[in-house]
């Protein structure tokens, strides 16, 4: 014990440089990327146009009324290119702001020609570290923005829905696709609450084992800090996809309300699955110290079982190393073999006790 | 200790087929049939039909203005003839994927001919495992459809009622009959709480026997997991039959009214039995942990009775054993004999104190 | 320990008759008598009649507009009787099951001519056991009609008053008598509550005794039970008197409201009571765990004092029965007295060094 | 341990005689007086009148438009003299009821011409026992009647400022004194808090002597307790200060509402530190446990060296005190010595492994 | 242990001053200073002006309708300065309580024609003791006060935006500076956070040394009331923020609400972190009963591995040390050699014994 390093990440959150003019773009992560990554796929009912660039001004030329436009920007370090579309897209410089500020919360804000969603994507990455990725999404008329930390998504399964225009996506506008949008951070939600039970199942199970190791009150702390933040990660939408279902705004189609629903339907059951593995995670210290305190149980027999049986019988053996000149049993000619006798009787008794009180 | 062998039934929740195009029909549930069994029941006042087929199809003839159609499906893994069906009565592509997807929560969704409504049949199977079994609901004017998981449910006295012309059912609307089918769900409810209040009752009194098996731990926590999950199934019941009773929908006649304030009151109760149990099977890992602090003070008073009483004649015996040339007492006449008073005034001392101690 | 035997009352819940067919009449509590009790007391500001009868018709006579007519049912299990005075009373066939359901909760249903209110009255009864009896109560017009599980109640303060004419009773109507009624069960849960108040101090003086009853972790979980019991048939009341209170049914005079919101008062500061008790014996547990852990402490600072004295003693005396051909100082003349000057300081020394510790 | 003997005073709570006719003014508190004492304070901008009597009558004379008349009555035993004031200012009986029950949470009544309040003084008498006194004001157009349990209140700074005219108050209305009252009493529980904070510090730093008094356990029980109860008396009077501040009831000038404001605001910052010293009381359980286990810790420790040191060489000790014919090592001529030598390397040895492990 | 001296500062709450007259400006905090601090920044869009003075009558030739004044002060003890300046500007009398009462919670009140704003400054000073200071803002048309106890703020970088006319500050209203002032506050209570957690990973940290400082226990509870105060300083905020955003006092002009709303977005992530490191801190007692309860069983390890091997060897010993006559095995030629090797066996087979349970 006392040998165990601590291997946690010390992801300590970085809020100095929050410290700014208000709607000054900085950027607060930790991923950075050396170019930006700008995707445009352009859509509608009849054709589908994909570009990759590193620059956001390739986009502009698609803004066309008959189409929908969804430039997704990975990379948040590139504040100047974030910045070049805000303008193009005539965003207020508050909402640039929460496009790089990592620490912000999920929310909605309604403006009069757009929305602007924010949300986390959640993964565990190769090393099986919890990662929270920033995502933005702006939606217009005939447009959708978004903006990620770095590359790797959970959208590839809507490109491959424009592209081979699969379901209701190219028939419709970009309520939809902003719906189908967050129906796919939200579907990977799932992955998330999975890894979560089996994380306290590795846990319940590790503290059956013979020496489970020292560092497990360290794990069910981390285990529980996680929990919090993915909590802190998940429970806002909740609220954030209720406002969009209730909301008047023109953008929103009558149809999509239903998807909508749909979506808030997955987001409860997801943050009541969250609300159980809490539960039970809060437990687990409870059970490893009745575990521990069963451990020391058996420890203590042992010592008590060992004990109750020799001293007894070492007090009747010094008996007999002492030297008065007169004991009269020393000098009888059975009594070495009276002694074991007496000694043997002596010992049954306490391994008869023990076994009546199941301690044996 | 160590060698418990987890036998909990790793029931890990398959999230991973809902990463699907929206209205996707795809069945994520554990129970699977070889073929649909549909069961079709027609009737009104003057009589009533009985059809068992295994194609939904067979039930779109009775589709009569002056009678009720029950169509009862069992076997979601037939998204097939579910999507017939679905085609049939009209219902919309999100209805669809929530009959089949078995993780969604219970909820009513009011469309404007028909309503959904979603809930679980929670029983104990053969072996005493805890089941969760999907039900969804569809209500129209004149007929109702259910969809089950698997063969087998709570609605024969339903069924019994219909052909025998018992209570209200037959001179009742659809909205008669899904009352009595969700009133025959939440009956069954009362069955699952029988059995928390017994398993806390096993718990405990398991706590006070010599040697509570070590898996006692894991059990309390499994039972708590129970616990949340039956209440997930439940408490979103209150809400849908609270949205129910005040629903203007016209496909509930005022009539009904009562019945479903009938429902809430007991939907109420059971909630409340839920909240109970709760709280006592949380109170369990403490009445443990005193238990098992119990046992271990008692290991500790024999060990203490014990030493306390030999040692110190252990060191008595040792001082006439010590081979020093001039011992004056080992060469007294009555030296053995005084020896054995005053150690017996000794251990009599001892085993006094213990006794005023209340250790003895 | 483990010889306790439960002398818990297992009294677990009856639902089973619970699967009916809406509205069927079927008592499921555990209080039966042979035959009905049948109260009636009619009165009016000039008279009072009295009957009693095992027969409802005897109470059809008195229905008259000028009178208040208060009937009184003990024996739910006589359901004939209380659907005969439901059909001339004219009551909905969901109430007659309620007021044999000892399972529903506390609520009010509006009717138009006639409220319906279940209630709890809680009582300790000769054995100490908590009893929880159900009461029914609908008031209409000009008559009142209360339906008890078994002979014995708290209304006799009531009758009294009715009886001499005493305060407002006589020159009221159908809603005072309701009032005073609810005001007398609500008043004897005073009693429930402060013998809550004595089980929670005659454990808590336990904890201090020295050898308390292994049993007192069940006792604890027992009174936790009780009081989550408790709390379910109190706390829905409120409710319930919160409803009448702002009910504008038309059988609530003006007068009465400024009654029902002292009976409101009252509820509440039961309420509160009960929540704080709730907290004071959650606390318990914990007390207990600390005093069994000072016990441990106290048990092992003996075992470490004697052995911690004993053993070095025993050592020395150890080394000195040693057979070495050459140990001077066995042979010094004084040997066995330098011996015991040193045991002595020894001795003293580990006295020291326990009394500075405290530990003795 | 055991002989602590409970020195909580059992201030057991008298329901008995709630059980009345509603509207009969019965006192239920302990503290009575023999005479009650009545005083009058009478006064408007230019002059103030002061009487005592014992006669409540003699404040009738007072009653004008013109003036603001105070009576105060200490000694609600008396209720007779409450009854007769009750009945020239026309008060409600059940309100006569609420100002002599002193189990009545605090409350506030409106009725067309005065509003009736009930609120708590809180102190700690001559001997630290936490007292709770029943306080109830009714105010009307141009008179205030406050009626407490015995003699002694907090309201001298009020007495004084109407003296000497200081602040608004002369100038005010009824509503103005109204608000005076409330302000000294709600400031008055400031010095509750700051005992309660001191009570929590005494029992952390008591945590931390050599040998904790065994009370601590039912000490923090009993602060848990005390804090529920005056939590109880504090929380209500949030809502009667909000409702006040809210009310539109003609009594109370549009000027005072900042005063009510600043009420409020003082109420929820109390009941802040309420809820902060509450959750620190219930840590404190967790601390004592923590502080017993580290204790336990140091025993065993103790113990465990000593037992470790010391078996072993009393084992060698043993070995050469046996008697076997042929043991080489008993004949060699430094054979004590050598004995010596390796007893001293083993005894550093132990001394060198405790000493690594840091227990010593 | 019981040597730790608590270090704490014991900053007990002074609340006696406060039973004052209302309205009564009586400084309760601990800060003071000789002479007041005035600063007043005149500015508009075309220039600025900066004075610092002892004297608030400066700030009163400034006053001119085209230009806003920034008028702060430092230190509240020096009231008659606050009056002469509550005077100037017509601030309610309770106004001025509020600025110099420093234990009143955040909040906000609107006037007609300013509106006044509590909040409090919290960091960390230089010898890392948390401090509160109290702010108060009172907003006019053209002008604003702050109030801080003492030298010292977070506004140097709102000082510089002024006068290098950075952002849209110069260009806009008072409300736009108010926000600017609150939005810097936020902004530190960020540093806070950061603190916070810091302070829990190094508890976290000494939980796994050897030997944890003793006073952890308390290091833990004073964490937790650390955290209750900045809870109780945070979290009202977040209704002053929701307020100040949906008000529609005139001062506030439309544009202010965009950053507004970001303020609450900031608050509102404040007000999670903060309850996340609350729920990490309520499991650290959790973490260190563990940790002390793992040391204990490795104690009693020890103890039990050494008494069982050595006490068995020890009676051996003690059989063969008796003076029995006829003990044959002593006379045998390898009686000793035979000895050892039992003795050796024994030995073994212990050690195996331990292995086997993993205890070595
Ligand atoms: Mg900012
Ligand atoms: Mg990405
Ligand atoms: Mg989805
Ligand atoms: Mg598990
Ligand atoms: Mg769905
Ligand atoms: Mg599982
Ligand atoms: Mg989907
Ligand atoms: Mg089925
Ligand atoms: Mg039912
Ligand atoms: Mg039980
Ligand atoms: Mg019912
Ligand atoms: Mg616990
Ligand atoms: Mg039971
Ligand atoms: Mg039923
Ligand atoms: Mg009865
Ligand atoms: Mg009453
Ligand atoms: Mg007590
Ligand atoms: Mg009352
Ligand atoms: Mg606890
Ligand atoms: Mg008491
Ligand atoms: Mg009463
Ligand atoms: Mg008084
Ligand atoms: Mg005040
Ligand atoms: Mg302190
Ligand atoms: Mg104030
Ligand atoms: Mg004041
Ligand atoms: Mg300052
Ligand atoms: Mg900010
Ligand atoms: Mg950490
Ligand atoms: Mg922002
Ligand atoms: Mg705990």
């Amino acid at each position: 014990m006392g040998k165990r390093k601590s291997h946690r990440k010390k992801e300590r959150i970085k809020y100095s440089s929050i410290h700014q003019v208000p709607g000054q773009v900085t950027y607060v992560g930790s991923k950075t990327s050396e170019v930006p990554s700008v995707e445009i796929i352009n859509y509608n009912k009849e054709r589908v146009d994909k570009v990759h660039s590193q620059n956001v001004e390739d986009a502009f030329n698609f803004n066309k009324e008959e189409t929908i436009t969804w430039i997704n920007v990975n990379g948040l370090n590139h504040t100047k290119e974030i910045e070049k579309l805000g303008k193009h897209y005539n965003l207020h410089p508050l909402i640039l702001e929460d496009i790089v500020n990592t620490q912000q919360r999920p929310k909605i804000d309604d403006y009069d020609d757009y929305m602007f969603i924010v949300l986390k994507m959640l993964y565990y990455d190769e090393h099986n570290e919890f990662v929270n990725e920033h995502l933005s999404i702006a939606v217009g008329k005939n447009y959708i923005l978004t903006f990620q930390e770095a590359d790797g998504d959970v959208f590839d399964g809507v490109r491959e829905r424009i592209q081979n225009a699969r379901g209701r996506i190219r028939n419709s506008g970009s309520d939809y696709l902003m719906y189908a949008l967050i129906d796919a951070v939200i579907d990977s939600y799932f992955t998330i609450i999975e890894t979560m039970a089996e994380k306290i199942e590795v846990i319940e199970d590790s503290l059956f084992l013979e020496n489970p190791e020292e560092g497990i009150t360290q794990d069910i702390q981390d285990l529980k800090r996680e929990i919090l933040k993915i909590r802190r990660s998940v429970f806002p939408l909740r609220e954030v996809i209720s406002r969009l279902e209730k909301s008047d705004h023109e953008l929103i189609d009558q149809k999509t309300n239903s998807y909508l629903r749909d979506l808030y339907d997955h987001i409860v059951q997801i943050s009541e699955n969250i609300e159980i593995y809490r539960e039970m995670t809060w437990g687990l210290m409870d059970m490893y110290m009745t575990t521990i305190s069963n451990k020391m149980n058996e420890v203590m027999k042992v010592l008590t079982i060992m004990a109750s049986i020799f001293i007894p019988l070492t007090f009747m053996a010094g008996i007999y190393g002492m030297n008065f000149e007169h004991i009269p049993e020393l000098h009888l000619k059975y009594g070495y073999l009276y002694f074991w006798i007496v000694l043997i009787i002596v010992f049954l008794g306490m391994i008869w006790y023990f076994k009546r009180k199941k301690w044996l």
